[in-house]
């Protein structure tokens, strides 16, 4: 047992816009309800580039991003009922919340009101620091440890602790699923994802993108139908289209316009944003009783929920795996959107 | 019965910002499933004005406003069922719809996607232009005519027809009720019926209104709590309290922070809009999965039931009776925001 805290090795942006680079971090000691894991893969997601470039501001340097984590547990606090050396086990962004809120009581602790504590760039109830999975281990509660299904390989379930969930829940939330049309607008690491899992809902899914470069990927996926959104065609031939519209894209969107693609009753709902303000007519919004709506992350039972349900699917990631001293480099990748669908850090190279 | 077409007395606007003046327009004949209803109380709406005006463009002069109507039905074609003579009965934003669509067929009739005929401004399905309340008679087909219940009276039921409608659909669409919070924004036409109606349904009311200067009435009215927006200190203190936000606000709002005042799975629902586009941060939206939506008046089956509800719980607009030779000078109160809370004419005396 470790019974006292130990550092790790891990790579870190020393401050924003440096590059990162190896070096170590503390972990806490395993205390009655943690979890000591072994980190073996950690996927790199869109916002830990944006918070490793301080894009948000006020961020914590050194800072080790990575919410994307599959790994072994190895060690059990005293009073951990739920896991046991050897499992297969995932983090995903919060490590904590205040577990007293109504949102919390009801499993939704993305929203609670008390303040959830992310899986880095934050502080905890102590007030240290919080690293992320760009490391070797990490120490985290049980109640923000997830089961990661056998059936599931642990590189290919490493992005679905944000990629995955982030889409899965609105698409639960808005009832995809058989005799709906879904659009899931932008084919990267989240947009993949919604694809797979609407799909595997059983709703009629279709992609809008930028150019036509990935459709053959998406109908791979998943998808039944691709269209390429530089083209003003699409707009008038999908009008009034759509159940449910997922936008996976930061970018600020001609709201306008996508918000025509939906059906009467229908919801756009953005799972990314842009920095800036986006606008839109009212207009848009009242004719067909639409709604533009935001969902973020997911709570932690509908994040095991979502694995078992991607395990029951035989549903990962599609990811590129990299050594950890290729970090820097995939960042620049990310940026250019050239990687399908998600690089995954084999920490083993750390 | 009236086999031909016939004209009658109205009051008209001549053009784009012209005043309104008496005039006649025509009417057509009584067909087989229409009735001809003897108008005795047309409200006056703010988007009267607002087309009167051309504020939409495309305007069709002259052109008689008003679909806020109720009266007596003095002739029925010889198909007609629904309706006899000395029935007391309504019209509102619409009298007809392509009735094929799902919409129609589902009596989302406001949502027609083969585009609803609305009462003024607006060519039927014979091309010929449609003219509006401020009239003595008018000719409906008994599908797109209310029924007006006995206990309400025909002058506080006219506003009901498009302010009662108006906000009435989207308290029943998004669940107001007992045990949930409720704020209107603007306590004017359309607030003070969403006031009474949320109340009436059971919620719990607030009214947020840019001073104090109507509190007393929004009290009298049903709201519990009444808040002024020019306050700083009104958006910290209900920061995260409505289930329900309904907007009847057609200027633009500082949206992220309206927003800011929705719990988890709230919405804000606009059933006015200004002209401009609005602007919000996505973030907004994310944070606490809320929503931003629309609404468009309510189709004919649940206008009745408004109707219904209404008379069941004794609610009826709060009206200034005025002359028909009133309302160029009524037009210019309601730009000022002075009335309480809706103008309702006599038709008698055009």
């Amino acid at each position: 047992m470790t019974t006292q805290a130990t550092t790790v090795p891990a790579y870190a942006a020393p401050a924003a816009d440096a590059p990162l680079e190896r070096t170590t971090v503390p972990r806490r000691a395993v205390g009655e309800h943690d979890v000591l894991i072994d980190i073996k893969y950690a996927g790199i997601c869109h916002s830990d580039i944006h918070q490793a470039r301080d894009g948000w501001g006020e961020g914590i340097f050194p800072m080790v991003p990575g919410h994307e984590i599959a790994g072994i547990v190895t060690e059990v606090g005293p009073g951990v009922t739920k896991f046991a050396v050897g499992d297969r086990v995932g983090v995903g962004c919060m490590v904590d919340s205040c577990r007293e809120c109504d949102n919390c009581k009801a499993g939704l602790q993305q929203y609670c009101t008390g303040g959830s504590v992310l899986t880095y760039n934050a502080l905890d109830k102590n007030g240290e620091p919080t690293y992320g999975g760009y490391s070797t281990h990490i120490v985290v509660d049980e109640e923000f440890t997830l089961r990661i299904p056998d059936g599931l390989s642990l590189d290919v379930a490493a992005p679905l602790l944000c990629a995955g969930i982030t889409t899965y829940s609105p698409l639960r939330h808005w009832n995809a699923g058989p005799g709906k049309k879904v659009a899931v607008v932008g084919l990267g690491g989240l947009g993949h994802m919604a694809v797979k899992l609407a799909s595997s809902m059983g709703a009629e899914v279709t992609v809008l993108s930028q150019s036509l470069r990935k459709k053959d990927d998406g109908l791979r996926l998943g998808a039944e139908n691709y269209y390429a959104t530089s083209d003003e065609a699409t707009f008038e031939a999908l009008a009034g289209t759509f159940d449910l519209i997922i936008n996976t894209v930061s970018a600020p969107l001609p709201l306008d316009r996508f918000l025509g693609l939906l059906r009467t009753d229908g919801a756009m709902v953005n799972v990314g944003a842009p920095e800036e303000p986006v606008s839109l007519n009212v207009f848009s919004l009242i004719g067909g009783r639409r709604t533009l709506a935001g969902s973020g992350i997911g709570g932690i039972p509908e994040t095991q929920e979502m694995l078992d349900f991607c395990a029951e699917h035989g549903l990962g990631a599609e990811i590129e795996l990299i050594r950890a001293d290729q970090i820097n480099e995939a960042y620049e990748r990310v940026l250019r959107s050239d990687v399908r669908y998600r690089f995954v850090i084999d920490t083993a190279t750390i």
